[in-house]
């Protein structure tokens, strides 16, 4: 589990500055790093911090590069995106350590004669795949994950262990489950009749694009009549609720605890703090960020940061705070009087001051 | 799966308008829906799409029948609540293509021999149920469930796949219970010994009533002394979490990502939007609406919406506000000044007036 | 199940007023109680319930006890902390009445064989554990839960039914981790490029202390690089979510759907009321007390209590309120110019005052 800088430039690109035949084992953070390693610089306030680090090498943007002195006398790696660089050297070193898996069907996996699983696939202990579900060229399915009938998932798709992913549902390629997530469980869809629920029954499915990547614990409800759709690329962090009928534009990322009700449409590119939450039926275009906490009430037509919730306080400021929240109508009331007494005095004054 | 129209009203009351033989294969929406489909109306704004929808038939109020004119050529049921009238249809189209189920319980599955299954329940892979637990007629216990010693499934109750049900824990009739929900785990209960935590042992349990669902990773948990208590035809989304204690009255609806603190006793009939969140010991009266992501901090009394959440702004206008939001102490008093200032000026210009 | 007053006492310590050869068969609430019961009272302002309670022994302290008169003829044992005395009463009742369990492997179970378990653990049916794992003596490791490669858990450590441990990580002794945590799955890392998110590996891990409670579907991400750390006596509740390189500090408690974003460091003996969210990177000191549903936006360097949420009001006057916070910068400017135009009237009163 070693690489020359050499190699790593060939096959990730970046302006190698330093002997190619340096090898580095493993990445770490600046203040980490020993000369075994490789690291990266992307904040430049950290650039007082990267001119001494111990590593053999450091991967950086050709700016922070010509700030750094000479002061560091490891390797350079010059990238555009030395964040990104940094994934995909890492990337590398995961690949390298992780155990090997053997492909095939562990014993106590418990698998319907008509679902069909790809030769290169890997299914764990005490998996259950019932009828017609169909798993795709190594694809790696983890312990005690369920797969539905006539679920697909595909080729180089990772569930951890105990996946949920029901009937009819669909996720392509290089997708991650996380543990415990659940994919097309029922639509929250009642109808109420003189106050008790009649469940409407969910007969969508959940389709989910290639590259995506969901959290432990998340839910994603199928949808109603039609389907819920995860496009390419979107990432969701764990315990998201994503409701019926919702559709996800590609790349869109959401941090934990986010929480999005039924026939939400939210577009491309997209971020979501965590713990934000979006009401059932809005719109959401490309490119719109969502602050964390924040409480989506209204569709957003328009790119831009966005942010809705109340600002953290001691308690008893808080306590002072609140009640005149509860107010504020009141003081709005007050503040239009002032102004109108204070407009009468004006004009008296001033005709006062004519007279005299 | 198909049904004639005549068959339909005999099942599900409501006014047949149109040929009883006319044969409907599936529902559909409005305007997806073609001449093999039943559709419905319940929101007024769509009768001009409704009057233009290819489904033979449409399930309407009298008002809406009577508003859309002869445009609208296929059959039409006129019912007193069209959505109820449509989440019946659905669940029987639902039932009859629901792919059939053995009764049985699987070899894989891991059963006490005290545990009584009646011979018409479904016992799938994986699943483990412990001592003297019960499960009733025709309830069907899914892939990798596991149901503790002495546990009670009522008849006709559905868990799916990987759904935690633990010792002493009961559930009525007709309940569905989502992938990775967790009934009956120990609630939050410690004393504090000099800032460590001393754990107080959690024996209650949950008693559910009939027709309750619960959604995929939500969790009830057991009483702590005495027990939690869900009553008759509460449903719950997925994600939500319900403290020791609690009592949930009847035909109470949550949304997912709902928090109930411990020892809430929430009405009948009450709605909670997503995320809306309770705090502990709370008395909540029967007819209550919460709006989605509003903390409910007292008790409530009456019936009503109560809403409690930040509202959202572009996140520049949001930091101006949230800045003042934290001042807003010392803006009333601003007020207040202003107010006194105004009267002695108002108070003096009237002095001046009456000596000239 | 029962213990007698002078026993209790020898173990537990106090001091008894009454009769040793008393016998307690259980503990009930003070309302609930009867003969054959031991209650509590920590509430001054329960004391006129305690002096009609019908329980054979009340545990209380010196305060209360001398405020409660002759009316309660059962006996007394007067404890510092009675709170905690009788968690730990409790304790010795659960203990007594939890069911027995035998050591061993149940067969349905699936062991690497390079994983070491000690012969007084107990391993449930449908386990999986891999390669390396080690589980300590008298751990419990209920059905259908995970071990990954490499893992660690201390002696006496309890895991209920369907937890998912991943590979590497560590417990210590006398943990409880309850039905659906996840412990150690990714951190959400990605690097964006032009718009695609590339993952970042997550390849630290997670290591928690000893007497640490988690609680249902909650879970704690791996470190990136390095590891996240939860010290000992931590107490997590259900529906939680703490981000990668998390440190939380010794006894920290939190209450259910709380959310910690990457690389927080909280402080010891902290408290975090339900549905509390912690931003990344923050700070907090110890001793810090965040009420529930507050979003902690910036780090916080003083003990003390601290809150932010949006008070709750009735809808309408919700919407009032709301369309005001929205114009808080202006309502701040409209006062800022009164106090101007005051300001000048008073001048100009102030000087024709003079004049006159």
């Amino acid at each position: 589990m070693s690489i020359r800088l050499g190699v790593l430039v060939e096959r990730l690109g970046g302006q190698l500055m330093g002997d190619p035949n340096t090898e580095v084992f493993g990445i770490a953070p600046l203040d980490d790093a020993n000369a075994s390693h490789i690291t990266f610089l992307s904040n430049p306030k950290l650039r007082t911090q990267a001119a001494h680090t111990q590593a053999a090498a450091i991967i950086l943007s050709a700016s922070n590069a010509a700030a750094i002195g000479p002061e560091y006398q490891g390797a350079r790696i010059v990238a555009d995106n030395p964040y990104a660089y940094f994934a995909r050297a890492a990337q590398w070193f995961a690949a390298e350590s992780a155990p090997p898996l053997a492909a095939g069907i562990d014993a106590s996996a418990h698998l319907d004669a008509s679902a069909t699983i790809a030769a290169t696939a890997f299914i764990g202990p005490h998996v259950t795949i019932e009828a017609g579900a169909q798993v795709g060229d190594h694809a790696v399915i983890d312990a005690g994950c369920f797969i539905g009938r006539g679920a697909k998932i595909g080729a180089g798709t990772h569930f951890f262990a105990h996946v949920t992913f029901h009937a009819g549902c669909e996720i392509g390629q290089r997708g991650i489950l996380h543990s415990g997530a659940v994919i097309g469980t029922d639509g929250f869809g009642f109808a109420n009749d003189g106050g008790t629920w009649i469940k409407i029954p969910q007969t969508g499915r959940v389709i989910i694009g290639d590259d995506v990547d969901i959290g432990a614990n998340t839910c994603i409800d199928r949808g109603a009549l039609t389907d819920t759709i995860i496009e390419n690329g979107v990432k969701l962090d764990n315990q998201i609720q994503i409701g019926h009928n919702c559709h996800i534009g590609a790349h869109t990322a959401m941090a934990g605890c986010v929480g999005v009700a039924g026939s939400a449409t939210i577009g491309k590119y997209c971020t979501f703090g965590g713990a934000a939450m979006v009401l059932g039926h809005l719109s959401i275009a490309d490119n719109v960020h969502i602050s964390s906490g924040s409480m989506v009430s209204r569709s957003i037509r328009e790119a831009g940061q966005y942010t809705g919730f109340y600002p953290l306080a001691k308690n008893a400021d808080w306590e002072k705070s609140a009640a005149i929240v509860r107010n504020l109508t009141s003081m709005r009331e007050k503040i239009r009087n002032l102004e109108k007494t204070v407009q009468l005095l004006t004009k008296s004054l001033t005709d006062k001051s004519q007279e005299s």
